[in-house]
């Protein structure tokens, strides 16, 4: 493994990370999720990324019960909850959203969940045009006086609603946010190559990726359509097929098709393909990997050792697959 | 029900929300208490508004035993209490007013009485005229900053004061007042339309609105007179009369008389009228609503759909009534 | 009883208050300290008056039992503690003086010697010219914010010293002093009168003062020598001797004299007499009674109604003995 | 024994005190560790300096359990850690360096370890040139607000890195750096004496110097060439040998012969007459000793005594050597 600083921070995040969107508290059983994280830690991984939303709030119960039975060192990983769309799914409109008492409930919850005294990081997962920027400004800042979160930041939030955040903490002597969770994968660059650019050197902005396959897309497994038994078959997650395939203009599986042609002639997994490249970007402070079988986990941490096999070349023939 | 934001905060109370005023730990007995909390919940009622002089500290303890007993979940409500007036009717100027003693005693008086971790709101019962309002707010700024309270505010403040205090809280670096408390109602309008217009803007002052049948006078039961069972009846509030009854000059029974004959017009029930009319105005946050039984507080929650049945002409005929 | 603001602050002493210097773990047993503090309570007195040095910590103990004992509300009276001389009588630097460091275990022992979550007032006992007054603001502040005082003040402090305090704190944004704790008598009036009196405006400073009887030498015990029973005749107390008694040039017993002469023609006890003058002054927030009998501490509560006995020739008379 | 502030601050740490680097958890068993605090506190130390990565943190466990054995009064020493190292010898980033997320985590397993509420003093150890230095001082600066640390300082930073600490926390209203730990002897004396020296004055920077006796050399240990039994002969620290016996070119060697010579002249131990040197300092807040047995260390103690019987021709003489 090797480690990036979380942008200008100090905070030093293995390049591969896991995640647990999707796969604890529904998909897998809780002896593969220890599984999981066993080896996710043995290969050099110290951060593990969940939310409140996921699995409404069951993912991270899993993760605090294999973190005691692990007896993994506190000092050792980096843990993340997300605050945004509620563990519930309730209609009251307290128990989601980015106001200070969401901010606050939803903080002790995942403790609580994770079996933990604090946050290494707390995201904001989406932007709330209900709440005013200085207030969850405010309500992460007193969680970190408080020693209940370490750094804060947020999820695909727009450039300038960042830009806001760090605004009014620098005015106001709070804690500026640290990180950014967006998207990042060979379909989906814009936002952290372009719309973020000023913030990297502006705000020390560290990301920390998801999604790095596509939701699978780049693996090459809905070359020939979707199977039952892959993520976008399951019915819980049918809303991301438009978002994942696109628009038939933009050919998007005419181009995972020739790279995964590309990934063959060159004797490399797709997938491993696919992750080392975002790990080419030096903005990506770690790039999130989920799985549902140590097997999968293991070959896709292995993406690293294929940053030392290719050069600048094969790296021009895959931007140009994607031009 | 629906949802409001408390002004330009990120915290979205229901429209009409339940105050123990008068009614708890007096007047009725713990288990209308509890079945009336229910009804409210049940109801999408997501704010319960207490004081600590509210029966002298009873009417917040049978609050937090119905809280405990119905097991509402911790993120889903807001629970209020008030500072000024003492929950002791003792000679002892330490047991009440704004200094930063008693907001400190009086907070954690409330948590225990109310059996929760933090207040969502806390609210300046009235001005103190014997304690400079900028250790008021210190005194507020250090409960938020423990984590013991979330968001404070005022009630029945003139709008000078509260400006005051958002001045030195924006020049301090301290948190400033969300939200006012002020008597709201047909018969009572200045202050909400007038006094306070600058604040909504300058400072997105929130507003949870009490009284809006004004003490029951607005339900048409004093038009013949006031009975002994009423709560103008009640000895303890005697002291209401005057206020509720007004000048014989301002012709307020004559003005409800004419109110409740257009109800009756209408076909509505001039309690519910009076609620709608106050949720008109968008400067409201929250109308608290006050019952001894749950049939007249669902009742009094029903005057939401009273907004979708009528149209401007009506709102028109109604401030006619009152011009 | 009557109460007074602590200066600018909206906290209101018991214009007479009670301290429990001399008398408290050394010469009065626990049961008449607990009559003492009840007396005091009966009347009206609400601000308990203490010090880490007084009989090296055994005061406050004595104190915290009491107050467990009689089950005094806390809200409803402020302790104090005070800091500098230490409670150990030890060599090690470490254990007395205003660093951060010995202003933060002072505060903490006398919390669990008082046996209470918070003091009220902390005062700094003496100026400490080895340790910057800076420091000693940010200390005193650091509590505040914890929540384990509620004011902090000095004792017999410069006004320069004070002034500095003030001035550091404003312009950091930290919590400046409220009160000072100077002696105060018909014998000792520069301090009060003079040199603080541009801080009553601009730092809204408040008095809680000492010694109104200077040592009991207005009460016309001294008149005829020092009897060995008496506070002057205790070894300990020796070094009080000089100060008490004062230059011969001074005449501080021939005034002494005129003043009980006085007294006995107006029909008012010397001590009542001496510390009603103290309350004249608006200045004066408490005037601190010590007393080792209950007697002695009720004649001693009485001088409140020689306020309204007496009118400005009484006054005038009096200024002219000690002019 | 004599007490010096630490540097400005109102801190009086004894002129002497005691490190268990190298000692504690590794070379000397527990009784004996017992003897060397018992001996160092009858003596008027009252300083004990630690670090999270001596002997991977059980010289800390040692000193907790002796300072819990001995029942060492809370207010009357000061115990240290250091951050930087970590307290495992882990690959992972996160078990060491300054972050935000090292500074919290090894501060409270210190705490843990050493058995006690609060650090006194809390250094980092190295500068850590992957972390912002704002980053690290808003870290300190946090706990100090919860009462977890007294004062912070710097072990081994350049004066421009101290600089720009002090810089930023003045600047944010943030606590700065109160001390440094340097290396401070007769054959290092640059940092100290030249490099620090603007930042006495401006930063009130005190000083707790390190290696008084150079490891042993200045002691005449290795005059004739290094024993196995020695400091520098221990495999572990064999790392120190080229540090402390320098370049050919600058005969360490040969100065401290005429060293040694000179003490024997001057009918003193090497030892002595080097820590008295130190102390002869202004800047010199407390010299560290170490000791293995109680022996060495009252004997090493007793260097205050030299500083009566010597003028300065004696010191002249000294610098001479070494000129």
């Amino acid at each position: 493994m090797h480690y990036r600083r979380l942008g200008a921070s100090g905070l030093q995040l293995s390049a591969l990370s896991f995640g647990t969107w999707v796969t604890f508290g529904s998909q897998i059983a809780r002896g593969e999720a220890r599984n999981l994280i066993a080896a996710a830690w043995d290969n050099g991984v110290n951060f593990f990324d969940n939310a409140e939303v996921y699995a409404q709030g069951r993912a991270e119960e899993v993760m605090g019960d294999v973190i005691v039975d692990l007896r993994l060192p506190r000092d050792g990983y980096c843990v993340s909850s997300k605050v945004f769309f509620g563990a519930a799914d309730a209609p009251n409109p307290l128990q989601r959203g980015l106001s200070r008492k969401h901010v606050h409930d939803a903080c002790h919850a995942a403790l609580k969940r994770l079996r933990v005294d604090y946050l290494d990081l707390y995201y904001c997962h989406r932007p709330d045009p209900e709440t005013p920027i200085a207030e969850t400004v405010q309500a992460m800042d007193a969680l970190i006086r408080q020693g209940k979160v370490l750094y804060w930041g947020t999820s695909e939030w727009s450039a300038a609603q960042i830009a806001e955040a760090v605004a009014f903490a620098r005015g106001n002597g709070l804690q500026a946010p640290t990180m950014e969770q967006p998207q990042y994968n060979l379909l989906h660059r814009q936002r952290v190559e372009q719309e973020y650019a000023p913030l990297y050197a502006d705000a020390g902005l560290g990301t920390t990726v998801w999604s790095p396959l596509a939701s699978g897309l780049l693996t090459g497994k809905y070359n020939d359509g979707i199977a039952a038994d892959s993520r976008l078959g399951q019915p819980s997650l049918g809303w991301l097929q438009p978002a994942v395939l696109g628009e038939p203009a933009d050919d998007r599986l005419g181009k995972v098709r020739r790279f995964t042609a590309l990934a063959a002639e060159l004797g490399e997994s797709p997938a491993q393909l696919a992750i080392a490249w975002c790990l080419r970007n030096p903005r990506v402070s770690s790039v999130i990997l989920g799985a549902s079988r140590v097997a999968q986990l293991e070959e896709n941490l292995r993406a690293l050792t294929l940053l030392e096999r290719h050069g600048e070349d094969t790296w021009a023939r895959l931007e140009a697959v994607f031009a």
